[in-house]
This record gives structure tokens, C-alpha cells and sequence, in this order.
């Protein structure tokens, strides 16, 4: 182990409580979509403390309607604040974004939550709440990272720039309003809840709605009528279709492990209103993966010209073409080259610290990196500490020994990635 | 054409105007479930005004709860009375009790009605209004036929019972209130919409719900979940079968102009709440026809064992069977002898008025025929002058000749059936 390592490892023995501690504290303030403005004051705080330049801002809703890649179901982002940090480095050396978003997804039912749903209660190594490994906790990998750095009296080269973003769970607002304020570098490191997986590439994925139509009539005669239940069922196998056909295209090695890449799920059906009539309108909502070798607007149109194809199947589609709509969120797919210089670091740091070969994946669900990557320029690797499987679900918890590792690799990576000013070493 | 037949159509000729009236008067009164009594006092009076022995009453509901055949959505009954009134006989003569709904179902969306739904509107020879088909209509075909009888000064040897009761179109309790008072006879007759078509046979239905299991998951690891919108298209597929099988036991000649004499129609479909998420269950409801040859029973239990085996389709449902549940409406199926006097009568009288064959068939809905039957030993026809595709619908409406024609029918029908008192001709 470098004496560097040693010192960090060191560092976070030292504060690892200090770090947890505020985990806490921002799981104890709920910030669900439109209510983050607490946590953020919280995050602008601790910025402050570090010695950051901190920038603080409101999302122009105006500005972000006009801008390609925006996607949001809000009105407007009054009061939910974007909180930026800069570590400035001395120059010469090669920038890096860490970003993170502060929005949680919603608790759900309370009854299925053991603890409050923003206890931040600490059993056995595991911290308990909703958005601690989802990904408050990822962000405070990166907080104590810099920490580190600076508390290790080191100077850096290149700037390392912070990111508490609000609304990626509903398309990624937030993090586009960094860019459209000018925020830029070299790469970036997205600590969302991979179980210390790396991740280079990122699904994509989109909400569609497909309306089915039918013919009413009474279900007592069901002959005069067309149930668009039956017709649905058509839809359904078409789509399921389509998944295989899209699925047999991905040679990444990547997705090796993965049974599905890109699947095409279909969450909601509803249809019909009434036991004895024959139901002439069904709705299908689902989700649609997008490959990151595939743009959102290529994927968009393959599912729009399958779906032309249902009238060679049956001719009522001919005169009843199901309706296609694409709604609510929308994640961009992201993806970096794997011979990447920050995928040759983060590994290396990950092999010395966790003394281990890295996993090397393709995320099954979307982030903020594909904006960073097409909107930002800015590659990114999804990497964090947090535990995928309960990421959305009841009783989320993380392991807090896996914050402190997580945020031991993150640091020396910044220090190689930054380069060291050896000036004032 | 019979001297007496010839009266009858002429004092039709006379008094059509009347009734006419009286029935746009009752389709004006909207008397859906909860609101009969404003038609129902409407019905009395007329019955009064007639010299009938009125017999008005609010049904038992707890009696009424005791009964095998009984089925209803509602708390109670209060303010909602059926209505009797009989032609008592001289003796010795057969008795028929004339049975009519007085409820109608709701008027659906105002926007799809060219009229107010209950202006009981009049254009060429047709009256329009939610009721006026099914079955305000073949309720007033029974009452002109009675006071034809007694504008002719005829005295009938039977007794004539007509009965406007509640409750019809959600499983029948107005009807099985009769029978609960007493209410019997030879043989009834129901002028349900037929389209003047003769239904000595009933279809019984009822409806269902189904409950189909998966197991929630992440959409974009959609393959560590069950979809339940996928295993509910096997159970659809499933229920398909099932119908055919049914309908393939039916040689009833009755049926042989019917596509699919007894359906099981899947009226409702509703699963899942995230387009994201993988559904873990979906909610199917509908409506299962009953033979006029087979129980309730009969039929529930053959459902029941049905599903059971879509466990050796899918070890899915071993473990995950799914859940049925009969629910809602009711309609005990019913079915009268081909060879009964009262077919031979009313067929004979149909085309003395009509001057055609009569069209015989068996209904593909349910009537309180079925309860008149099984629940009052009562065997009943159906045959009313309604239009048969518009009951339900928006732009509900009547050929008010077919109401006279039905009542001419009708009367000469009572006249052979309870036999007529020569004493005083």
C-alpha cells in the first residue's frame, strides 16, 4: 500500500464519523421531488465549511423548456436549488465533475418500512432511510473524498467540481441546468447506488403510452363488439417481440451477465369499465430501454414503425391503429470509451483499495451521465457505494463501511486523475 | 281476423294516444337504482285509476338477505317499493302474472345523447329517453292490454297480476320480493326489449373477479420480477378455452342463430402503477353466461375447477394460484317448455296479430325470468316490443307501434290463457 493510501485510509478512520453524522442529517430531511431546497441548504452549508466556491442557484424553467434534452413533468423549479462546490486546483492539470443528485423517490406505503421511512436509524453497520443508498450516501463518498484531499494539506492541479442536483429521478433537470450554466471538465463520477460496480456505459430509457381500441358492446352478445382487452394481448406479444429483436443486436461484452439488456417493460394496463360490457379502450404504460449505442430518437422511431407493423398481423389495426405516445421521464443513455484514462484510474485506485479485480458493467436503469456525456461533453463513470437492490424499495439502507471505502477510492483517483501540485506538497 | 280481435285492435286504435303519453310521462320520471319511487307512485296511481286491487310495498332487506337467491349491491331498500296490481278473476281459469322492471340503468355520458336523456322526445313514430326500450315500454304494452280486456267489458275466469317492480338490472331482488309476498301463478310473461321476438329461455350470468399474482421488480431488470400483466394474458387465454368448451355442450336449436350462445366476457382489466416497475398483479373482472340448462352453481364450480389446472400450464400458479371471486350482479338463468300452453297461446296470438311466424329463441342476457322460475315457481316467457341493440345505450328509443301491436298481442293472449267469463259477455 502507497504511503499516500495509507494517509487517506488513515484520514477516514479518523472522520468516517464525522461523514456518517451527516449522512444522517440529510436523510432525516426529506427531499422528494419539489421539496429538496432543505437538504440542498444543507449540503451549500457544509461547501462553505470545506472552503468551497459555492454556487447556489435556481433552476430558469423557461430557459430549460427551450433546451433539446429537457424533460420534466414540473410547472416550474421555484425554491429547489441547484448547490455546486468547487475545489479550484492550481492549474495545469485535468478536471473532474462529481455528481450527485440530492432527490429522493418517494417513501411509498409507510406500513412497509420497519423504522420511520427517514430514521437514518444505524443497525449492524447500516444506515436505514429513503434515499441513503439513493444516493445520499454516494454523495457523501464524495464530500469526504475532497475532504481527505484537503485535509491531507494536498493541492491539486485540476478542479474538481461538486454537483448536489435536484430532479434526476424525473429526468434530469437539474443536472442539464449545470450544464446550461457552464459547468464543464475532463470526466465525471456519478456515485449512484452500483455496489461498487463501475459502470462506463448507462441504459437509456423512456415512458410511452399506447392506447388499444375495441368496439363496446354488451357481453352478452361480445360477438357484435371487439374487446380491445383481446386486441391488447396482440400488442403485448408484438412488443415482447420487439424486446428480443433489440436485444439480439447487443454484442457488449458489457451485458454478458445481463439476461435482458434493454428491455421494454410493460407496467400499467387498464381497460374497460364494466364486468358485462366488451372493454373498447385499453391503456399500456411501460418503459422502454435504449441501448447506449443508440440515440433516444433512434429508439423512439423503432418502436413507432414496429408498431405500424400490428395491421400485417390483424387487420382491425389497419382501421384502429393503436395510439403511441411518449410521456413523463426520459434518460438519456450514456456511455464512455473503456479505454478511457478515468476508467484506467478509478480501476487501478479500486484494485489497491478494495484489493480486488472491479466489476465491470453496463447499468440496467438510466442517470444523469448520458446528459453529462451528449449534453455536457463530459464523459462519466457510474460508480458508488450504494446497494442497487433496495435503491426505490422499503426499508433502503447502505452499508457505511462501503461509504468510507468508496470515498478512499474516489480520492486517490482525484489525485491521479488531478495530478498533485508538488509545488506545496 | 276474430270478431274479438278486431275490437281489440280498434280500441287499441282509440286509446294508443293514452298510453303513449302515459309512457312518455314515465320515461320523463328517470328511475335509476335508489330513485324508483316518483315512477313507481306514477305506476300505482294508474293502476289505482284502472280498479285494479293495488298492492304497494317497501322490500324487506333482511328478509330479503336470508333468501338462496338473493343479490344485491345495496345497503338497503328504503323508498324504493314494488308495485302490484291485479285484475282479480271470476274462477276458474288460469292465472298469469306480467312482469316489468320499473329501474333503469344510468343515462352514461349526457355529450353522447342527441335529446335530454329523459325527454321522452317523440319523432317519427319512435319515442326517445333512457328507459323507454328497457322496459318503461313493454310495461305499458301490459297495461293497455289490461284495460283493453275491461274497455271490452270482458270478465277474465283467471287472475291477471301485473308487477312493476325495482332492482331488475342489478340481480333481481324487486322480483324475488314478490315471490316473497306470495306472488304466484300459472305462467308470466316479461316484456323485456325482444324486438317482439319470443324467449321461452333465459340466460342466466354473473359476474366475476380474478386476482393474478407477480412478483414487483426494477423495469430495467425487469427479468428478476414476474410480470403479472404476462401471466394474466395466460389466464385470459385460459378463460378463452373455457368458453369454447361450454359453448360446445350447447345443441339447443334455440341457440343455433347465436355465435356464442353463453360468452364469458372480460368486461375490466386493471394492473399495476408504475410504467417502470413490473406489475405484481392485475385485476380482471367479467361476466360468465349461464345455460338456461344448467345452475349457478353448476357453472361456478366449473369455473373454479378451471382455473385450478392452469397450474399444469405454468408451475407459476401452483405457487401463485389465482384468486376468483363471484361478485355484483346475478342473473339466475331461466327456461320454459317449448310445449307449454303459454308458448302455443302467444305464438298462436302473434300471428293473428302480427300475421307472421313468430321468431323463437333463447336470450342471450339474463331476466327476472330466471327468479319467476327457479325462486317462484312461476315458468316465464319473455316477449316485449323494445328494441333490443339500443337498451343500454345513449339515443335509447321505441317504435311506438310495436308498444300497441305487443299489447294486442298480449290481450288476446290473456283473454285464451285465464279464459273468458261468458256469464255476463
Amino acid at each position: 500500500m502507497s504511503e499516500l493510501q495509507a494517509r487517506i485510509k488513515q484520514w477516514m478512520r479518523t472522520h468516517s464519523e464525522e461523514g456518517m453524522a451527516f449522512l444522517q442529517r440529510l436523510v432525516q430531511v426529506p427531499s422528494t421531488q419539489g421539496h429538496e431546497a432543505a437538504a440542498q441548504a444543507l449540503v451549500a452549508e457544509k461547501l462553505q465549511q470545506m472552503g468551497l466556491e459555492v454556487d447556489v442557484w435556481e433552476l430558469d424553467g423557461e430557459a430549460l423548456k427551450k433546451h433539446p434534452y429537457f424533460c420534466s413533468s414540473r410547472p416550474d423549479f421555484d425554491n429547489c436549488p441547484n448547490v455546486v462546490g468547487i475545489l479550484r486546483g492550481s492549474g495545469g492539470g485535468k478536471s473532474i465533475i462529481l455528481n450527485g443528485h440530492i432527490d429522493v423517490v418517494p417513501e411509498g406505503e409507510r406500513e412497509q418500512w420497519s423504522d420511520d421511512p427517514y430514521s437514518g436509524a444505524i443497525r449492524d453497520g447500516k444506515m436505514y432511510g429513503r434515499g441513503v443508498t439513493d444516493m445520499k450516501g454516494g454523495n457523501v463518498s464524495l464530500l469526504l473524498a475532497i475532504q481527505a484531499v484537503q485535509g491531507l494539506g494536498l493541492r491539486l492541479k485540476g478542479d474538481v467540481i461538486f454537483q448536489s442536483v435536484v430532479e434526476e429521478e424525473s429526468g434530469g433537470a437539474g443536472t442539464l441546468a449545470t450544464v446550461m450554466r457552464g459547468y464543464q471538465a475532463d470526466a465525471a463520477i456519478i456515485p449512484e447506488p452500483t455496489n461498487m460496480r463501475i459502470f462506463p456505459k448507462q441504459q437509456g430509457s423512456m415512458w410511452f403510452r399506447i392506447q388499444v381500441k375495441g368496439r363496446a358492446a354488451h357481453g352478452g352478445t361480445r360477438y357484435e363488439g371487439v374487446s380491445a382487452i383481446e386486441k391488447s394481448m396482440l400488442v403485448i406479444r408484438h412488443i415482447q417481440a420487439l424486446e428480443e429483436r433489440r436485444n439480439a443486436r447487443i454484442t457488449d461484452p458489457l451485458y454478458q451477465n445481463t439476461p435482458i439488456p434493454i428491455p421494454i417493460n410493460i407496467g400499467v394496463i387498464q381497460g374497460g369499465n364494466w364486468p358485462s360490457s366488451v372493454p373498447d379502450l385499453v391503456r399500456l404504460e411501460g418503459r422502454m430501454g435504449v441501448s447506449p449505442e443508440e440515440t433516444i430518437e433512434e429508439a423512439k422511431l423503432e418502436m413507432e414503425q414496429w408498431l405500424e407493423r400490428l395491421a400485417e398481423q390483424d387487420p382491425w389495426f389497419k382501421e384502429h391503429a393503436p395510439v403511441l405516445e411518449w410521456f413523463g421521464a426520459r434518460w438519456i443513455p450514456g456511455s464512455m470509451d473503456m479505454e478511457h484514462e478515468l476508467m484506467h484510474t478509478l480501476a487501478e485506485q479500486y484494485r489497491n483499495v478494495a484489493g480486488a479485480e472491479p466489476v465491470i458493467e453496463a447499468s440496467p436503469w438510466g442517470t444523469d451521465g448520458g446528459l453529462l456525456t451528449q449534453a455536457g461533453k463530459t464523459p462519466a463513470i457510474v460508480f458508488g457505494p450504494g446497494v442497487t437492490e433496495v435503491a426505490h424499495y422499503p426499508n433502503e439502507y447502505i452499508e457505511l463501511d462501503k461509504v468510507t471505502e468508496a470515498a478512499e477510492i474516489i480520492a486517490l483517483t482525484l489525485i491521479q486523475w488531478c495530478g498533485l501540485d508538488e509545488t506545496n506538497g
